[in-house]
């Protein structure tokens, strides 16, 4: 008998198929509310979908941490610009709803795009500052574009807990922020990046690259690498650093930077002088995909 | 015996005072953890206070719908521009305690500016389109300080409703297509203006009036009634029954007119000619303070 037909999900129901999949917001509401009023604790996944190792260790992360698991799987359309890989993004919902499965997550919430922005939808959430540097500066409009989902995801799921990635650290900084600034009752769980066994973290658009890419996209983790010899070496200047690492990038020829930069750890600003620690945050172009990297950097 | 001292409040302690005025985030919130996880009903009246028979009657609408009601208390100066009132603006909170314990509030909060906006606050909800008319023309960043304090609010309360006064219509409209846009948990209830004996409708800047003001406030409630007889008279172009009104708002010496529109219910945009129903809203100086009124008006 397979581990899902002998496992009472949590929702409370017993099926042969222990995992929900909703696609309407009234629906995925009216099946949480039972739960909740049980006081059971709730953990939330956002992801746009095309699992890999990094978004099972944060279902992992969340399946430990509460009484149930909502994953969700949604291509959020207004955090993409005009000439950005939306429509490309690589989606595979079956696929994704058995590594769930086997993670042992109790719900994806899947729904349409019309049920996510309905006619007229104007409201926007804007972190300011946070989001202007780095990503923000490459991709306007794209954080104002996640905030606005992930608060709406919050708002329908009422999780106690939401994980998130580390290898987006922009977007990380930008939902910590917005969840304090507007009181928004759950706590962020970061978790760390998951890499391949070469050291390129995981990426559900590492799908784009050809062979050749695929290996030149080691200039990424190898620079971050770089970085950290760097700083234990004594270079503390910021710009110092960042230029070498860019040097760096600059001998793979497949390699395009987009940025490089020497950050503090909360706000973002740029580093003149690295005290003891500062992340290093990468975005570079391999043929035409666009991968980012960081990792925090110590003395 | 006093009312206060025989009632037990539905926080579930009987105390001599039955209601309870909290300052800080996390204790509020500890307060309401309990109620809810008792599957108490929560109504939020949020206010900056000084209450008028306006905040009264969203005060008992509240007691009758719910098992627990709060009253937020906070003039929040970021809803103010720069030459606003927000240093002037009324406040005696033992006035508003004695006022609302009187109708059977449970909680107010009333936390100070630094508790609400944090060192370095940076994130805004920004209604676009709603917000950009009527008062949104003359009070710019207006209602983006409204959304973001009210967003906050129910976050910190969660309240499963909350009550809102139909004078301030186009806060009540942004109020609601943030709930739905931002899928926020809330019911928003809406409650008619309530006004004094003789038409003006009830504010706390009405404080502000000198007699011969008093007087001449009335040409807003009037200027109202005086747009609902054109358009029984049958006068159904907004821009024709807007500028009839209009004059006669003139007519009164003391009113400088802000605004006076003809609206859409819903989208608030101008009416070209009204089918069966539209807003009139006005906004008036009277000396100097700026007052707001409208009605919906239908042939």
């Amino acid at each position: 008998m397979p581990m899902t037909c002998a496992r009472v999900n949590s929702l409370g129901t017993s099926t042969a198929s222990s995992m929900e999949i909703t696609h309407i917001i009234s629906e995925t509401r009216d099946l949480l509310r039972q739960a909740r009023a049980e006081g059971k604790r709730v953990g939330l996944v956002p992801t746009m979908g095309f699992f890999h190792e990094g978004h099972l260790s944060l279902m992992r992360q969340a399946r430990k941490d509460n009484d149930l698991v909502v994953v969700s799987l949604f291509v959020n359309p207004i955090q993409f610009g005009p000439s950005e890989d939306f429509r490309d993004y690589p989606r595979d919902l079956d696929r994704d709803a058995r590594m769930a499965e086997e993670v042992g997550v109790d719900m994806i919430f899947n729904p349409p795009v019309e049920e996510v922005y309905r006619g007229g939808h104007n409201t926007y959430v804007n972190v300011r500052k946070l989001t202007e540097g780095l990503c923000g500066a490459a991709r306007p409009g794209h954080f104002l574009g996640v905030t606005t989902v992930v608060l709406k995801l919050f708002n329908i799921i009422q999780p106690d807990r939401a994980y998130f990635g580390c290898k987006d650290y922009q977007q990380l900084k930008v939902i910590e922020r917005m969840v304090r600034d507007l009181d928004v009752p759950v706590e962020i769980v970061p978790m760390p990046i998951i890499r391949e066994p070469d050291g390129l973290a995981m990426s559900s658009r590492n799908t784009y690259l050809n062979p050749d890419e695929r290996k030149a996209a080691l200039v990424l983790s190898k620079a971050l690498a770089y970085g950290q010899e760097l700083l234990s070496q004594g270079v503390t200047s910021g710009e110092e650093l960042r230029r070498r690492v860019e040097e760096f990038i600059g001998k793979e020829p497949l390699a395009e930077i987009d940025y490089v930069a020497v950050v503090d750890v909360e706000e973002l600003d740029a580093l003149a002088e690295i005290k003891d620690k500062a992340v290093l945050a990468l975005a570079v172009r391999i043929g035409k995909t666009r991968l980012i990297d960081n990792m925090l950097i110590a003395r």
